[in-house]
């Protein structure tokens, strides 16, 4: 018997000796990091509310407990009581019965009524029917990445529950090595922004944090090749950790399974739709550019076929000597700060990822509130000593009055944007804006993947900052739905109609003016001296969008648009800035201030030369700390 | 056709040009670092005695002329000329003909004689018989580990010709990467003497320098498993460089041809032949103290096959991208001050292995010129801020009193110390006070790996002390073939008969009184009031020897001695320090500031935790450099 099934056998004794003696425990299984307890009296266990809570605590895991198949009603039986159980106002959808796990995947418009105060509903169901149910939200705006990844997720239903039994039992292996140190190998994102990668190394476990590839700049990535990367072979790796869909975090992830990655990617649930959704963008942009791209869409199903979503606040068993906490992040949708807690109070190390400290529009504020934090690796995009943005209050009054003169002239407001995040925040602003008077309500376009990330958005409400959560529980004040706002999804014809049209508003990607419908949108509207051009975003150095930026009316048009030759551009170009997805500078400063405790070590990572060591610099003096900018390819040891 | 040969045929071409169209280039080959030109006109090729000069200066490589094996003339014929040519004083021992490669092992008891001045001899032989020689020095004491190693490698010549015809290949093999960055990780020896091992890592290459033990903590090891180290597959390992034989620096070398490494191991020829003798007495030691050795003679064989030794600034390409250099270290036999030139000007590293800065009787001072170093990595043994050693000429002065008192008694002086270095140092502090009637010519008995340790001292006097050197040349004047000294081989009646005798001076191994022929001399004489136990070595804690010196007089026999239950000592014990192998504080900080020009960043490493701080910290203050004292398991990035 292996030492993981003497553990196994010993929970089970425990289970047993824990539960009242008329409810069986058949089975107990890993499933990742949880726990699954199979019984014959699905309904006795439900009955008593307390017994899974009491059984979690005392063993220190994640439990689920489902019906032993043997004892299953049917489920066209089971399908009419839990029907009958779950309010009508719930707005189920779906009910899809999997009588392998005995679970029951209930689809609806409002989750929280399926579910119930603390879960009462839930376990009312099983108590009614036996089997388990497992309650996912009906996207209220229709989201085609959305029912992808879960009808394919539940195809490979069968071949993910086998890989999450691998994995349960490689976490809850035996701990081998008696020493005692913790160390993070920088693999990219140092002294520049982009290609984020960090391997995090105990004596027992080897884990890669993010996998990013750097815009503007293929074939810079991460330094996988080296042995303390995936040099010594990628199945040495224990667990991927993804902190957020961003692709200069997220874009390699796939290529770890060309390479014979099988194990975890842990990530929030909306960074695994979103990581589905960027990496197929980027492979369909690389081979529309002429480029190979480095994986193909069968490894973006792998990687989403090895996902396990946690929720901000879980802490999970990711190996025999770490702990994996998720924190909202702030910076997009699903975006985390990632605190591992390694061996038994030996030592804690926090990834920040990509941050925004003050709450948004969007979401709230980045979290810094940790019970043991010794080392912080934080991100410096804005830490250089000037890199302190407009307040977001300002650059609204800004953006409306830009809307405001367009608009009056009869002009267009054409705003170039990132799909995922900044394009929200904006909507929220133009919403609002509208509701209240401030400025005239005209059509807003929103074009390539906006609409897509906008509907995922909708699918995650508790991913948002609290009040936009509580507005899209109810159609009618879901901001998203907002009338004005127009899905472009007739192609070129539509475009020209909006074109050949009055005032409005367009929203396209991509954010830096480097192909995508934006393209189009300059040929048909960037002659119109009353229309105005108006950045939101970061522009990085050589893009098309920094060069307009800078004065340039003479744009090349290649095949990344849809015209020939050369455009004059007659449009106003503006810009606006104060929408950033990042912290500024003060921000990255209060982030640290407000911690309690403060980490003893920080090292300052995904900012250029001067902003980390500004940054490193400003942090040791101000709060007397240990500071570092590291290179990529340093390894530092903690403990 | 490979890269590799491609090349081969380029050099072969140039050759060719190079040479006068009367001598014909039959074939060219790689040998380990050196580029071996086959010729069947070896006599013309040897007539001119700049050509080879010539052409290594424009191929920017060492070579070597032989004959191509069709034109060889006889053995018996070639004997008899050779013979006539080098004059009869040079007291050749054995010529062994090697018709493989054309090659004539001549070993001589003055090789000098047999070279002649710039080698003029050597070319004598050559023209006269076609023959290529090569000279070894006939140790003028018996060294049975000399031997031993030389008739090893005669027997596995063939072997070692494919092996190093193989690593030529690899040396020579195409740049594979626009990369460019240097890194070192620390695998042992950081914070704590003992256990050296560093890895050198370019995107070409990875070299492992050193690979000790940590006396006194058996299964404390360097951290090899790390993929940085080995962990990645020790086949990944291009080179294995050894700065000299003491076991904290040597002890796993061997392990590493256990774990699939078949690379050459770079070091000088005496630390070939020491680390030899010390790996096999480590494993004897540890059979006898019934622990299991981590491997056995045969891959202490295999180590010694791979050996390639270089001579104190040989300049060597290793690697594509990588040239080493070793200089006299001073610290004992063959030891080296290790110099890398990375790359063409990228970047240069120094290790300092372990030094002594001042001349001692047996060595010059450590060498500290080199054109470029931008980093060392600093032995710290002696870096504390209070580690300053006595003058060796005060301390020579006290032994010398505590003789003359002790001899006066009658009694006797018992020295523990280590075989290699110290015991040598001792002999010559000996000798020469007896020669100038500073103390009474007493029997001085030498019992141990000590004789055989001085016997490799006198086959390699290039790497003495110049005046030392000079001696050995001289039988008469050979201070280690003094009357006095007596070679303990007659076991334990020897000793009884020692013990039973007159006043004498006895050094015998271990150094720290933890096990050899030192213990059944404590039994046979450590009860004499009128005798002295004088120490001239570190004594580290926790050993017999340092408890003794604390003033311990009752001690246990254990079955490491020859006795059973308790001694108690009566001898006199003293301490006589200033014999160190090891810089001082002082030593170690003008080595740093009589560097010109002094390195950027120093890494202090190969001390305890308050030695490589104080260390570090000195060296910032006093020449503003950026200075480290690095945890095991870091990795630094120059570059």
């Amino acid at each position: 018997m292996s030492a993981v099934e003497r553990k196994l056998d010993d929970i089970k004794s425990t289970i047993v000796s824990e539960v009242p003696n008329d409810i069986s425990v058949s089975d107990v299984k890993y499933e990742g990091p949880e726990l699954v307890v199979y019984t014959k009296d699905p309904k006795r266990f439900a009955s008593d509310g307390d017994l899974v809570r009491q059984l979690a605590s005392k063993l220190r895991k994640r439990i689920t407990v489902r019906p032993d198949p043997e004892v299953l009603s049917r489920p066209s039986d089971a399908r009419e009581q839990i029907m009958s159980v779950i309010p009508e106002e719930a707005g189920v959808t779906d009910l899809d019965f999997h009588p392998d796990t005995g679970e029951v995947v209930i689809e609806a418009e409002k989750p929280g009524m399926v579910i119930g105060r603390h879960g009462s509903t839930l376990r009312e169901i099983t108590q009614e029917v036996g089997w388990t149910p497992e309650v996912v939200r009906t996207p209220p705006i229709e989201s085609s990445t959305v029912s992808n990844v879960r009808n394919f997720l539940k195809q490979e239903r069968e071949e993910r529950r086998d890989i999450l039994e691998r994995i349960g039992r490689q976490i809850h292996r035996e701990e081998m090595s008696d020493d005692e140190w913790v160390r993070i190998t920088t693999l990219g994102c140092c002294r520049e922004v982009g290609r984020a990668a960090f391997i995090l190394n105990t004596p027992e476990t080897r884990v890669l944090i993010d996998c990013g590839d750097k815009p503007g700049a293929e074939g810079e990535v991460p330094y996988l090749q080296v042995p303390e990367a995936l040099g010594a072979g990628a199945s040495n790796l224990d667990a991927v950790v993804l902190t957020h869909a961003h692709l200069d975090h997220s874009a390699l992830i796939p290529l770890l399974f060309k390479y014979g990655y099988d194990g975890p990617i842990y990530c929030t649930e909306p960074t695994r739709d979103l990581m589905g959704l960027l990496t197929l963008d980027y492979l369909d942009v690389a081979s529309k550019e002429g480029r190979t791209p480095p994986y193909d869409s069968s490894q973006v199903r792998e990687a989403i076929k090895h996902c396990i979503p946690l929720e901000y606040g879980d802490v999970t068993d990711i190996a025999p000597d770490l702990k994996l906490t998720f924190h909202n992040a702030g910076h997009i949708l699903g975006s985390a700060v990632t605190h591992f807690h390694v061996g038994d109070g030996l030592y804690n190390v926090a990834f920040s990822g990509d941050i925004h400290y003050d709450d948004t529009r969007l979401f709230n504020g980045a979290v810094n509130d940790f019970p043991r934090v010794e080392t912080l690796v934080l991100e410096s995009t804005y830490g250089g000593r000037n890199d302190y943005q407009t307040d977001q209050e300002d650059s609204e009054e800004t953006l409306k009055e830009i809307i405001r003169e367009t608009t009056t002239e009869g002009g267009k407001v054409l705003i170039p944007a990132f799909a995922v995040g900044r394009s929200q925040e904006i909507m929220l602003v133009l919403e609002e804006a509208m509701r209240e008077g401030e400025i005239p309500t005209v059509p807003v376009h929103l074009d390539g993947m906006i609409w897509e990330a906008t509907a995922i958005h909708t699918t995650y409400p508790e991913y948002l900052r609290d009040d936009l959560r509580d507005r899209i529980f109810h159609d009618d004040e879901n901001p998203f739905l907002a009338d004005q706002f127009n899905h472009i999804d007739g192609g070129e014809e539509e475009r020209q109609e909006v074109a050949d049209g009055g005032p409005c508003i367009v929203l396209s990607t991509s954010g830096m003016v480097e192909g995508g419908p934006i393209m189009s949108w300059l040929n048909h509207i960037g002659s119109e001296e009353k229309s105005t051009m108006t950045f939101v975003g970061y522009q990085a150095q050589g893009t098309l969008g920094s060069r307009i930026q800078s004065g340039w009316d003479e744009i090349p048009m290649n095949d990344r648009g849809n015209g020939r030759g050369t455009l004059k551009l007659n449009m106003n170009v503006e810009t606006v800035d104060g929408f950033s997805g990042h912290a500024d500078r003060q921000g990255l400063m209060n982030f640290v201030r407000t911690m309690n405790p403060r980490p003893e070590k920080v090292l300052c990572v995904h900012g250029d030369e001067s902003s980390v060591q500004d940054l490193s610099s400003a942090l040791y003096h101000e709060f007397n700390m240990r500071t570092f900018a590291p290179k990529n390819l340093e390894t530092f040891r903690f403990k």
